[in-house]
């Protein structure tokens, strides 16, 4: 930890902003007690704060320099390094008035506490030792998790579980290149201490499990982000109308994330633990006009970007078009689930809805018949999504890839790990083989911190949120 | 307190909704830490939360029933009677992700918590004899305050200031009727122990008192809902600009009141430690338009409803309905504070302000000249709002009252107080005079909760926020 951060104090509210019963305001560092103590006077007169026992709550008032009260506080006091930054950390609850609130920050400030910036407190934690960095920004994660696959993945992240899995994975490179090295020594006499194929055998296992972490990310992804999903049609078939039914139907537990650790998403929708991402898009038809056609084209942009394709039919307009939609939509949907969705179903008799799937009849994908006007089987659609999504369980302890930063690093040390094994059946010398272990040693250690920089640390805990 | 408040354990967040660092879920009744024991893990496993301390805080995991880590939390025991309700408390701080959140909330329902009404925590400390009924109610205005004399009125309040002075009266009522009872035991023998014209004296004292607490309401009410100000005007004289430079330039420190204790507030803004409630109206001209009309009638209704009127000219566009205008707005606004407001100021040479102050020269009150396009001198207007709001300074200890609830029942407490007066003046019977001082000492009980019923707090609690 630098100097900097050791000699201050930070402070933030560490609640959500606005008005709530109570609110939570966090002091971090050397100075947390004194700087409290100096606003803080407890009913108990003969207990003052600097004598209060660690993880003890008590109750009192804060006061401004006239003495005058601001408002009456429990006030918490943990003492480096058992508490959550490894610090002496003080937290004054208070009533959750927005005045209030600010007037104690600012009598804080007054002390001579600094701000916090985001994720302060958590970055502290990882710079004493309390987490590593993986650990870290699972606690954002966590703090975003609006799902239960997102905050099983968080709460996995956090306990280490990942972090534990590259501890492994490093341990096995470490020996791996022991053995090089130690080769290296004895370089005159072209001695081989590490049996190659015993040596390429576990480079192989290495690289099968960084693959696999790897790979772990477009479900991790998925599950973080939601699973992108795009709405496509003609014009007028009712595709906004079926995306309204499906976010007013969840709004209630759908939540907008706040730019806490990206920023604003917008309908997003949660089916049975798994989070969904949405995309309308411009109807699809044949035009000569060129701001439509534009938007035509971010249309199939759309569709390439989505895991799933939600192709919706007007039942009561089957267009002599449809057989150039389809070649449209068929061509850019290729690998992805496309579910075909009959709209506007009660408005048309029995015997036309065979004349329907007669037209259909080379379609191989899943087909399902709705009214979103009149939400009839609506929820048979969720249902047909959820399966789609083909996600597996996460179970708690299952160590799954949601991050980019991990993600990148992952993909570099594969890179390495691969070059360690081409250079095995290449026969390469030792000296180059060691090089390309120790990369590989190197950015599976930027994930957990191990290897850092201000620049990556800046990135990750500036997305935090303050008061974390 | 009835016996299913007994029964029933609560829970509720009670940090303001939304994500943040972290987020407190609160539990209190009888079963608070069984029910929170049943789904906290402490890290330290030889202190279970049913042996844990009063006011100490441990560290933690929350599990689900198939012992599934939810989050990592820090959890404070309160024990009956030492807690905010009086009961047994257990207070969850945890991750603030909103999932995390209801997922705890959860599982603390499926214990067998009950979800807590608006207020009912404080309910229940008002229940438990932690607090009067004024005080209870402080609390929910507390939490409100957006502004240094709101705060100050709402602490001044919650610390009983308001219910002592209530009680040193209700005592003297009582030992006044008690005297007059003594006299009617003794019926027959028409003797008077209450010497009358001391009597006279005290009732006189206790008038003035309870008048000067229902008089500190028009200051009171006006601190806590902001003073309202009309900006009145001809048609495009720049009202709407004004409005906005004035809510802008101050967007920073007003703060939108939620629905915590009041319905939403618009255009409050915060001008040195005041709050005013700044109203735009429509533009007054002379129309035979009947929408027009009908919105230059409601104009007239706000000027009445204002405290202070902004009355605003154009100063390039001076049209002979000035005198028209002027009689319209005078007779209006009389006994209420107007400043006259030049706008447009930078549009007009030296010599045509002096031509404008000659046309005003009738207009007694105060006048200012700006431009608020380009926010000439729109801090002096911010000024003499200040001076126009005459409110006198809040101190420590100063008893306003600023609850129409509480006003209410001191003016009807004044009414039953002045029968009294005029009972003594006239001789009335001691029975007669013993039911008033009686009705008396019933309207002030009311305020602080000795006398209340479940109606009154139902309305009291109902416009709390959960979780407090």
């Amino acid at each position: 930890m630098n100097n900097i951060m050791k000699s201050t104090t930070i402070t933030a509210i560490s609640t959500a902003p606005g008005i709530g019963g109570i609110a939570v305001i966090r002091v971090s560092g050397e100075n947390a007690l004194t700087f409290s103590d100096a606003i803080y006077v407890p009913k108990n007169k003969s207990c003052p704060l600097l004598q209060q026992e660690a993880s003890t709550v008590s109750f009192g008032n804060v006061v401004d320099k006239q003495q005058v009260d601001i408002d009456e506080v429990l006030v918490t006091v943990f003492r480096a390094p058992h508490s959550f930054t490894g610090e002496d950390t003080v937290e004054i609850s208070c009533h959750g008035s927005l005045f209030v609130q600010q007037k104690i920050l600012q009598l804080l400030l007054e002390q001579g506490c600094v701000l916090a910036g985001p994720g302060e407190f958590t970055q502290r934690a990882f710079m004493n030792g309390k987490m590593d960095l993986s650990q870290a920004e699972a606690v954002a994660d966590l703090i975003a998790s609006n799902s239960a696959s997102s905050h099983r993945m968080a709460m996995n992240q956090m306990r280490g579980g990942f972090s534990n899995e590259l501890l492994k994975l490093r341990t096995q490179l470490l020996n791996f290149v022991s053995l090089i090295e130690l080769e290296l020594d004895f370089n005159e006499e072209d001695v081989e201490f590490a049996d190659r194929s015993k040596l390429r055998s576990l480079a192989t296992d290495i690289e099968q499990l960084i693959a696999g972490l790897a790979d772990s990310f477009r479900v991790g992804n998925a599950l973080k982000n939601g699973i992108p999903v795009a709405l496509v049609g003609e014009t007028n078939v009712g595709k906004s109308t079926l995306l309204n039914v499906l976010l007013n139907e969840e709004k209630a537990i759908v939540s907008e994330i706040h730019g806490t650790t990206r920023d604003v998403v917008e309908d997003l929708v949660n089916i049975e633990g798994i989070t969904f991402r949405f995309i309308d898009t411009a109807g699809i038809r044949d035009t000569k006009d060129k701001i439509e056609s534009m938007g035509i084209e971010r249309t199939y942009q759309k569709i390439e970007q989505a895991s799933i394709i939600l192709w919706i039919v007007d039942c009561t307009q089957l267009t002599e078009h449809m057989e150039w939609l389809t070649e449209r939509i068929a061509k850019r949907a290729e690998g992805k689930k496309v579910i075909l969705v009959f709209n506007k179903i009660d408005k048309i008799a029995e015997d036309e809805r065979e004349v329907l799937d007669q037209l259909f009849q080379q379609f191989e994908g899943d087909r399902i018949y709705i009214s979103a006007k009149d939400r009839i089987n609506t929820e048979g659609l969720q249902k047909a999504l959820v399966i789609a999504a083909q996600l597996p369980t996460i179970n708690p302890g299952d160590v799954v890839v949601n991050n980019v930063r991990h993600y990148e690093a992952l993909q570099n040390a594969l890179s390495s790990i691969r070059r360690v094994t081409d250079g095995i059946d290449n026969g390469i010398t030792g000296d180059f083989l060691s090089q390309d272990i120790r990369e590989c040693m190197h950015f599976l250690g930027e994930i957990t911190g191990a290897i850092s920089n201000d620049e990556i640390l800046g990135n990750i805990f500036g997305k935090f949120c303050i008061g974390k």
